[in-house]
């Protein structure tokens, strides 16, 4: 199975389980949200390492389908606290309908990801719980470090670098290790293909970064710049203000208050620049990159989806968007 | 073990885990909300049908707890809901900390709540998770219909009684199912302790609904008629619509945008007491509770055990407060 076949399972299984709601409003933001679309990343990637290491699909579909409900609800209860008015170019659940809907129905979805890792005939379902409620603690301290963060002046990069982990990183990881578990892999290879993911994510998160300051707005398919824009406190920023000379720092705090969008935009980008935390970002990055492939070179699974998980990875790293 | 004990075991087994909270932020709220007290019914029901069944209590110490960290959750998230600024005379952890925090330490608390439940060497694991997740989810969905109600005008009886064991019968009858399940009880037993628990909590509910409107307020320990200021579609609003002729129809009515406080309880008082709805909840009650014993009496555990239950029981409905 590649992971192309893998997101077209997903979708499937996506479809029949919102058949299955029962009558009750509270299900109608779940529906929306789940119908918004997204890439099915995380649930595809457990299939995969399910496959990879020889195991039953029927052992990780519906955990599977618990992982993207979990990520779904994440999103959701993520845009009440940023009052984010749009989600993949269209109204949010609270938009749509409120606040309060969108908190109740984000509560059922975390309820509903559970009975879905629950819902597993594999030996190794206590370990999946396990490693799947870790995982959803970590998200949630990522998102209140990400919160703290906006209120303080001293976040270090390695702060920054713990936060986008735990509020990425670990669910991509989480999604690994859950398929690799389901297909009873050893502890090794449950806990090497962890680690692929974990610096994967983190490669990833902060090519996002880059590319949202320094992207082509065509092909990032949304406004560059934002991150600076919002002021907020990404590798680039810390980086910048860590190695700015007094003169330097002074510019860019006040750029922070600066009105003319497109002047804040640019001249920012100029100090990055300046200061080379563009390159910076690429080589961080790339680090990241280099330890995640030492990972799963170290994995023992069928060797042809170790070859697509090897190129998935590097497309990752060389995208444009 | 009586109630009362498991009441202090709970307590103790509280302080414990709150101590082993990690170094984060999102904890502060939820120290917060447990140590605002509560009567620790649900986890010492649970407790106390383990024990009726001669189960071991290590069996449910955890999912005990679980169950009351789900309940403190539910409690969190419904007061950003229901914009309440108090709860327990304590501010709430919306107004304490902000809307955000509390709905994400909220989100960490169910997470949370599902940990304890699996914190279990019972063999029965799997049947206690289904039932969490259940209740869970019905519980979600009670508090949908709640909001739903608000905006309705043409809500039934039958349908506010289905809301009521939704959004607070279904999580005590799930305590004691589980620690049912926990004992390895029969079904039987497991069904007959939910039945009991079930009924029960609609009679409870039903009492609370008179004592807001008939009860004494230095014995029930808020302020009367809260739910009557709220308009407030309980049993008795909702049977005094239905019996009153059109003139006492239109009265209700009015007294609905009624803006003075004391004139506006006064009078619907009034008309209750005329229509005679004040006794038709009383007897209402009284139908669940003798449906409760029912099922209480059918169950087979520790004798004294069972006398404790039906003593309490028939506390719960003599109460004044």
């Amino acid at each position: 199975m590649t992971i192309a076949e893998s997101v077209i399972l997903i979708d499937k299984l996506i479809q029949e389980y919102l058949k299955e709601a029962p009558e009750n409003n509270l299900y109608h933001p779940i529906d929306y949200i789940m119908n918004l679309g997204g890439k099915r990343l995380r649930p595809a990637l457990a299939v995969i390492a399910n496959q990879y290491y020889y195991g039953e699909l029927s052992h990780i579909q519906q955990p599977a389908l618990g992982v993207e409900v979990f990520h779904n609800f994440s999103l959701l209860h993520d845009d009440i606290m940023d009052n984010a008015p749009l989600r993949r170019g269209k109204a949010t659940v609270h938009e749509k309908w409120n606040a309060n809907s969108a908190i109740l129905s984000g509560d059922a979805m975390l309820v509903q990801a559970y009975q879905l890792v629950c819902d597993t005939p594999s030996p190794q379902l206590t370990q999946m719980l396990t490693l799947f409620s870790q995982t959803a603690l970590e998200v949630c301290e990522g998102q209140q470090l990400d919160m703290d963060f906006e209120k303080r002046e001293d976040v270090s990069i390695e702060e920054y670098i713990e936060m986008i982990t735990l509020k990425t990183s670990v669910l991509l990881a989480c999604s690994l290790q859950m398929g690799a578990l389901s297909a009873g892999a050893t502890a090794e290879n449950a806990s090497w293909i962890y680690q692929y993911g974990l610096n994967m994510g983190i490669a990833f998160q902060l090519i996002d970064d880059f590319l949202d300051a320094f992207g082509e707005a065509a092909k990032v398919g949304k406004q560059v710049g934002g991150d600076i824009l919002a002021n907020k406190k990404t590798f680039l920023a810390l980086k910048a203000k860590e190695l700015a000379s007094k003169d330097e720092q002074e510019l860019l705090m006040n750029l922070e208050s600066e009105t003319d969008h497109q002047k804040k935009v640019h001249e920012t980008l100029a100090i990055f620049k300046k200061l080379k935390v563009d390159s910076l970002i690429q080589e961080l990055s790339a680090e990241y990159y280099h330890k995640a492939i030492e990972h799963l070179n170290k994995t023992n699974g069928e060797p042809k989806i170790k070859e697509e998980l090897l190129s998935f990875s590097a497309g990752l790293m060389n995208r444009e968007f």
